[in-house]
């Protein structure tokens, strides 16, 4: 633990001296302390265990920020956002693959692992700089979390297309439960907990109820998140929302004192997880690069696109923090490898695709930012 | 976690409301879920790491309310406090087994595993209710770090002797590295970090820099204590007490967001690992009950006697502070049991008599501290 830690944040720091963001710093000493480089440390359970909280802690955080009315507003161009750009990924990885000679298969498994965003990173980045106020960020922020229903949908559809049948019920009914658990969530988490907060504050004798009440609904909602199909950070960041407008200052204390050591693991063991393996191969390296560049190139199409309305700038800044991809598409690719639809080669792609496009995300926002953009004011700032 | 976490809170509301310390709900909460009662729990590798995390921050968070300075003041009289606390348990420990008919290594070790006080428990409860500063409660602290010392070099002496031959200069070396360790940290430390934190505070440009510095001091002082033979929990106090000093209210507030989660891990990671086993024969029981009575009281007399300058009340408080006994004794025992010294229910009733040592003495620091106890005040309430 201390290794890791003092990595990631010595490398943090030098990352900051060098006008790059510190998150940058944080990635990279995991892929240089991790097996691909130095290997001083192995991915473990525990790590990655870590890793996990420190993930649901970063997502709850940021829901704090966030207002879910103000969410709710934008909801309809932040499903148009999430909707072009699930698509537009899908078909250029599905094309890509055909063209490179693979299987049917294999072509729907890869455009659907370029499917999911993960936005952990540009949520880091967001609230780092203070701009989650932004009205781009909100419409990253609600997008990020339609697009992991509509993913967790791409994910039944291809496993069950795969099996040579479509169950349209059992699709229906997974859709369902995806979307009425985020929806009631959103809808009516923040009246609920604005009417549950006082009753505990007043009700409850143990020290620092407020915080207790907190931590069980991230949990919770990060338990239940998982019940209903989606991804456990979607619930921790739906639980920071519900809280927004009924905690004090002393609720986000003493979650981001969590949030600080904790992060840095889920930072670092991104990069832990980086294997160079695929560049041991020429034609797998080229198919890797195009791969990737094609997973950049697609969701800043497809969700810039989706957002042309609000002009060119926010149209950008919404490409851009679409970007990473997580561990949707990792677990899509371990899917078809254990499916035997894919091969070691193509998953280890996937892979890397995936934690590629989170690493460069970072360095993108920050130009898609410029104008907003105080470096070293981080958490001072803020855009009404 | 959320059941664990749930299970905890819930207890620790229970307790409060009748009247008792929320921790003993805590620890209480562990046996209910913990393979002993209910089983919907079993100790796993994840919840023991944390649940170490917590005890590492627990005593941190402890280590920031007191200054170094202040410690050292009442060394002497903690030294005499730990050195009679040493010898009175295992005496009494020896002397139980002898007259039980054990072997004579039996009773050293059972004696030996009767020595060390575990300071997590009794720390907890004086924070919680503001009681840190009080002369008892400095006295308890500083003779549980000459305590953890001591009982290494009764670990040490235990184990040669039972091997057949002491190397004395091997003790030597192992008493001078621990005691030298303590020393230099507990009398420099706090200097130092009052030179270097303003340094770190101008210089570094990452985000909560103080805070990352103290994440690195405490994890970096708890991996140096265990190479020193020590507790990781006493480098944790130690990193605490230098930045007692230095740092300002956020690393506390921070500080306190890490524990708020991970203390109830540890607490009630005590009771998931209570076995009820050693009652199932009639003779184990009785002798378990004995060495559990003669646990508690040859703490209370040994320390209570070191502590018979400073009045009948204090002497009382210290005694008391003193009884939890923790790991190092179930490290006596283990070492025992593994080198085929002792039995296996020799080694149950150990386990038996650390964890109800630890359980009972929340009720029994609320009797001797009754004068200055105002429940549900806790962290407003200071005693100068």
């Amino acid at each position: 633990m201390l290794i890791l830690f003092a990595a990631a944040k010595g490398m943090a720091e030098l990352a900051e001296r060098l006008g790059q963001p510190g998150i940058v710093g944080e990635i990279l000493a995991g892929v240089l302390i991790g097996p691909s480089v130095f290997g001083w440390l192995q991915p473990s359970d525990f790590l990655s265990a870590l890793s996990q909280l420190g993930a649901l802690f970063l997502l709850f955080r940021v829901g704090l920020e966030v207002k879910s009315s103000e969410l709710l507003k934008v909801g309809g161009t932040a499903a148009l956002v999430a909707s072009s750009g699930v698509v537009v990924p899908f078909l250029m990885g599905w094309g890509i693959l055909l063209l490179w000679g693979g299987s049917r298969y294999e072509a729907i498994f890869v455009g659907a692992s370029m499917v999911a965003t993960s936005v952990g990173i540009t949520a880091q980045v967001l609230s780092a700089h203070g701009l989650l106020h932004v009205i781009s960020s909100k419409i990253i922020l609600a997008a990020a979390v339609i697009d992991d229903v509509l993913g967790l949908l791409v994910l039944a559809v291809v496993s069950s297309a795969t099996r040579g049948h479509l169950h349209w019920v059992e699709l229906g009914l997974t859709a369902l439960l995806a979307a009425g658990f985020t929806i009631v969530v959103a809808r009516w988490g923040t009246r609920t907990m604005q009417a549950i907060t006082p009753l505990v504050e007043t009700s409850l004798r143990i020290a620092e109820a407020q915080f207790v009440i907190a931590m069980l609904l991230l949990f919770g909602l990060a338990a239940l998140a998982v019940y209903a199909g989606v991804a456990a950070i979607i619930g921790a960041f739906l639980a920071g929302m519900a809280l927004a407008d009924s905690t004090g200052r002393r609720v986000h204390d003493l979650a981001q004192g969590v949030g600080e050591l904790l992060v840095p693991f889920f930072l670092a063991g991104i990069g832990l997880k980086v294997s160079l393996s695929v560049f041991s191969e020429a034609s797998t390296a080229l198919l890797a690069g195009v791969i990737l560049l094609a997973a950049i190139a697609s969701k800043f199409i497809g969700c810039g696109l989706g957002a042309a309305r609000l002009g060119r700038t926010e149209a950008i800044r919404i490409g851009v923090g679409m970007i990473p991809r997580g561990e949707v598409g990792m677990v899509v690719a371990q899917l078809g490898l254990a499916m035997g639809v894919i091969q070691q080669n193509i998953y280890s792609i996937v892979v890397f695709m995936s934690l590629v496009t989170t690493i460069v995300t970072p360095l993108l926002i920050r130009l898609a930012y410029k104008g907003l953009l105080r470096p070293s004011e981080e958490d001072t700032f803020r855009v009404g």
